[in-house]
């Protein structure tokens, strides 16, 4: 059972602010996340796009949002739970809670704060019968270890970013990487698509376009691959089959937690806290609803600084907490690291 | 008459990125304060200091946010009225308002939005009677335009950085630089401390301490200090008297506009758009008080965008606003620039 006493649901700019303003109130967070890593939208659908708004940042890549705000929370040492759904939510008896994932992990935690954006993103399957029965057999969704894909034949379907960007990737790694595509026209970046062109100029990226998967083949594991091209049949030997058609939110098993639901979002207490209808569940960023409720990271941040302050008062209800500028009083980290602005002198002149 | 349609009282970061929010929205703003540069506290009180809780930033100066800011904000022109104080508010029969400084002049916009911070900030003054007598006559409480102080006799009286540092900025200005503090130490950064030793040493800035101004004489303007040191009293001939001993933040004059106060601050409708109880009138940022309030800068960002939300559809009340993302819609500055992701290409791969 992994204790703490704030559980994030959502690893996006959102939920990963939280942790450092918790952090300033001597709160631990842990954070679930379905994605194999943080950053959320930001990592998953635009990393490299430039976000205008974000106050301060006349321009910031999506990445290195996440980036920055890693390292403003990393000596609050958050723990993770990554690659797994939270499945459960279980009330106990003195108003903590249990959350359970699709894999069985356990949190315990005083309170739950759900800053899961849009849902958690799953990725578009191809409809392919038998594609299912050999996920975790050579069907990949995600690259979390492109060391597995050392000395394979990978065949990448998609027409996108990422189905550019890890054929780009790959083509270093794994022994033989195939695009298959519906159309002959690639949609991303130019670099990208250039960059693809020129591999394939090199003989490093195999092209079959403009053409489908239409079938899998394999014993214990995924063995050939039955690809359609203008109306005829193609037979392929890989290792992996990596489709990459996009991800859809869904708002999943927290949509069954008892929650007031209004427009796929959850209902929260904009007047005070982002208190959902369950005391101690709270919900920040673009997964909550209000009167005037405007979808951007910057009002994640102060609705995560506002609920962590009421999470503190929950946590100690005796204690009045004043608040200190990190101007003034710095920032302790849990990991014993201190940030402080330069004191002040006072010294003689002769 | 400067006409606008959001009329900014305080420069403060608040009172910048409303500029920001207002101009996605293609509304205009105007920017009131009482101090003679931009950035409010940040600028007065801790230009140099970091702040750690920007998120985003694990760790930004105070002067660099406000630049960055004003670097975010520009492309949307905002005017700007600083040096005066906005005195006076009439509402119009059409609803709009009419804001007059303490200059006498006069701004006409469809709303006011108040983010004044503490409140208007003014220079804590020596207790000496002939004070008043010689200001704008030799005796300044700011450094605005230090080509004035050029060839000139220039006395500061303080102790802190403010003191230090200007002494050290017009010792390579003035004709001759005298500081005067009631202590021998200083208090200040390390840096500026050991520059005044320096400059002192090298006789570019003369020193007087302990002691105390304690008199101003001069026919039409000022011409000589009284000074007491040590029981005795000296004469020094100055062109100009800066006392830097602190501010202090004034409700001021916006306490009579007839809005509803509460600690010092502004009571607004924090469950729907940080409106006070006069229609049109919104307040953001530290002014502000609410359930649950926080003063923190990144609180008074998204206060600043759900208000600019709530005057667009109170300015087009016909027009439904559809939130564009930034990094889909990109930015169109008034100034005819425009900021923009790369746009994705479509290409087919030979």
């Amino acid at each position: 059972m992994i204790e703490t006493d704030i559980l994030i649901i959502g690893a996006g700019p959102t939920g990963l602010f939280a942790v450092f303003e918790a952090g300033l109130l001597k709160l631990r967070c842990h954070i679930i996340d379905a994605l194999p890593n943080i950053g959320g939208q930001l990592t998953q659908l635009y990393p490299k796009k430039p976000i205008f708004d974000i106050p301060g940042y006349p321009t910031v890549q999506a990445e290195e949002l996440v980036n920055n705000l890693y390292e403003q929370i990393k000596q609050f040492e958050p723990g993770f739970t990554l690659n797994e759904i939270a499945q459960t939510i279980d009330k106990q008896e003195d108003g903590t809670f249990i959350v359970t994932t699709d894999n069985g992990t356990k949190h315990h935690a005083n309170a739950v704060a759900i800053a899961a954006g849009l849902g958690s993103f799953e990725p578009r399957k191809p409809p392919i019968d038998t594609l299912s029965k050999y996920e975790e057999k050579g069907v990949e969704y995600f690259i979390r270890e492109p060391e597995k894909f050392k000395g394979k034949k990978v065949l990448i379907a998609g027409g996108g970013d990422s189905a550019l960007d890890w054929s780009i990737f790959l083509a270093d790694v794994a022994a033989e990487v195939t695009l298959v595509h519906r159309r002959n026209e690639f949609r991303g970046a130019l670099d990208s698509v250039e960059k693809v062109q020129e591999l394939k100029n090199q003989g490093k990226i195999k092209l079959i376009t403009p053409a489908e998967v239409i079938g899998l083949e394999g014993k214990d594991k995924l063995e050939k691959l039955i690809i359609e091209k203008e109306g005829s049949k193609l037979e392929k030997e890989v290792d992996y089959f990596i489709p990459l058609f996009g991800l859809t939110p869904k708002l999943g098993p927290i949509a069954n937690w008892g929650l007031e639901i209004e427009k796929n979002a959850i209902k929260v207490n904009n007047a005070l806290d982002y208190q959902t209808n369950i005391e101690g569940i709270y919900a920040i960023g673009d997964i909550n609803i209000y009167p005037g409720k405007l979808k951007l990271i910057l009002c994640g941040f102060h609705e995560a600084t506002l609920m962590c302050q009421s999470i503190y008062n929950r946590i100690n209800p005796d204690k009045k907490y004043v608040l200190k500028y990190t101007t003034v009083g710095g920032v302790q980290g849990f990991d014993g690291t201190v940030k402080e602005a330069k004191k002040a002198v006072v010294k003689s002149i002769e």
